[in-house]
């Protein structure tokens, strides 16, 4: 068995593997299999850190099994390429996002809505199968699309991407919130102002104002804990993209929503939060939700983003800087995104 | 003082009020102003009584004052008009519903969502102004359309019709599921019928299935309490009309959507329910609200009932049956909606 499996898989690669619910990751020895005739391959050469790896490291959400290699804001250049990869050739400079498989029969794959799938293969804590990995599921990017400040558009991105257009936040004059200013909100300001939108950020924090204004070009900024400034505010958005992950009150924030106002979730909560119908009725408010984007879509948005000079603000660390960063992250202690120098940590 | 109000307000006319939180209705004298010109003057034949009254004769909401004569599902036949209204005439058939007045001027008025309106007038309970009671807040019955069966649909009707087209579950083979089967869900349920829709009711008593789908003509009925009934019909609703005004559980209504499904709340509950977000983001669903109706839309309803024979189910009663119908209306004892016949009540 283990010479099959080693016929199968006969390329060695290294990761950084998280081997139980600590969370901890160390180098990791795994092999894959040669490149399939539809198979793109890469070498990494930076991966962005999500709020989500966090949870998924300590498999906080059930999904995961160990050992896992985390990391979905991939990207890197193009080494090899199957013999029927049409799309891409080596050199190019590419990106791999949250999920490398799903279905292609579904009506959520035929409406290029993959994330939708039911079989959506995500690209690390899925069930492998020989169809994964192939071109479809890979991203190119722009020449002057930077590889590091690119990587975390591929999920934080397209997450907030993606909302404001499906629920119809999109067009220029609409008065939009931001709900948390991290690796997804800080990317939501830029996106929406480059859409042409009014963007308020509302935050908990009062020392992120300097920062959403002066820094993302937000044009007003709400401290969510300052009653009077929220009341002044109260019915002057036509949505709000709300990226808070930890258990919050709703009820203000649909305050601040017009008549048909749509509050997007994005962020992952574990725990319910409290929802009152009353205000909902009473204004044709929607509370929705939104996760990722397709593959059609994610690259209209990285071609979006790369039209508009849109990048995530980063900070760059080496491999062993790991363990580190996630307890930063974890704080909140880092504006606005970690991103691993893969190629760099791997020479020295 | 007294005799300039008598001069304002000469005519007299009577009513049932409630007069303090008991909710207790009785006879009560009061006086109106003389037809305005442009003012519809009605005699009231019959008057249906929806939940929302239970509620504010006993001013559980707190946007009421006493003494106050509940009723906005009103129907009977016009006696008097100004000299300014062009719409209708003596004789006419006509309803009024949930409201009287607006300031037709904001965006929601000129989009015809007097509904919406900030300063919207409701047809009790509200403040007084020389621009209420005007033709543009009555209602034609066409002539199929019966008074008494169709006063219901002032209110109940409009309130599941309305989000069934703002939602867009209005297409034909679309399935919907019907939360709760009383004064609102049953109607629901002829309305999506009448679109051509699959309709699921979805209720906690197994007692109102043979009347669901053999007399309402729904295609499936789910005890919502029956996990494996629930398990089994996971993601087959393209969304829900959710009638319940009571606490109850959200997520295993959420579970029914299909990707991208609706969860529509008409109920008004006064606590809070509990929302988990993963699934609203991982199918991207949304639970929306929606109140009543404008004008335009509740006469096409109208309409649209006549045109497929849609009333209400009712029990028709007299005006000294009303505190025991409000008694039984409580405890849920009436298929489907409770009609005061005001008509006959006046003559014995």
């Amino acid at each position: 068995m283990a010479a099959s499996a080693e016929n199968e898989r006969p390329v060695k690669v290294l990761g950084w593997a998280a081997r139980d619910s600590s969370g901890l990751l160390s180098p990791f020895e795994f092999s894959r299999r040669v490149t399939g005739e539809k198979d793109v391959t890469l070498k990494v050469l930076y991966c962005g850190i999500c709020h989500s790896d966090l949870h998924n490291v300590k498999n906080e959400w059930g999904f995961m099994s160990y050992p896992m290699v985390p990391g979905h804001e991939i990207a890197g250049v193009v080494t090899e390429v199957g013999t029927k990869v049409t799309k891409f050739k080596v050199g190019d400079r590419v990106g791999v996002g949250c999920m490398i498989g799903s279905c292609h029969n579904c009506a959520n794959c035929g409406d290029n809505l993959e994330n939708y799938c039911p079989e959506m293969v995500p690209v690390y804590g899925g069930k492998f199968s020989p169809d994964n990995d192939n071109e479809h599921f890979v991203f190119k990017f722009p020449n002057n699309m930077p590889l590091d400040g690119g990587a975390p558009l591929l999920c934080a991105g397209i997450t907030v991407y993606s909302p404001l257009r499906y629920y119809g936040l999109d067009k220029p004059g609409m008065h939009i919130g931001v709900v948390g200013l991290g690796g997804l909100g800080h990317v939501a300001v830029k996106f929406a102002k480059a859409m042409g939108l009014r963007v308020t950020v509302i935050s908990t924090s009062p020392s992120k104002k300097e920062e959403a204004m002066n820094h993302l070009g937000a044009d007003a900024f709400l401290v969510s804990q300052d009653a009077e400034q929220m009341q002044l505010a109260l019915g002057t958005l036509n949505g709000i993209i709300d990226t808070v992950s930890a258990v919050h009150a709703l009820l203000p924030l649909i305050g601040l929503l017009k008549t048909h106002g749509k509050l997007v979730m994005v962020g992952l909560t574990d725990k319910p939060l409290e929802l009152l119908t009353m205000p909902l009725l009473l204004g044709r408010k929607i509370v929705g939700g939104s996760a990722a984007g397709g593959i059609k879509e994610t690259q209209e948005m990285i071609d979006f983003a790369a039209e508009h000079g849109i990048t995530a603000d980063i900070e760059v660390i080496l491999m062993d800087y790991v363990n580190t960063a996630m307890e930063r992250l974890a704080k909140g202690d880092i504006r606005y995104r970690f991103v691993i120098d893969i190629g760099n940590s791997l020479k020295s």
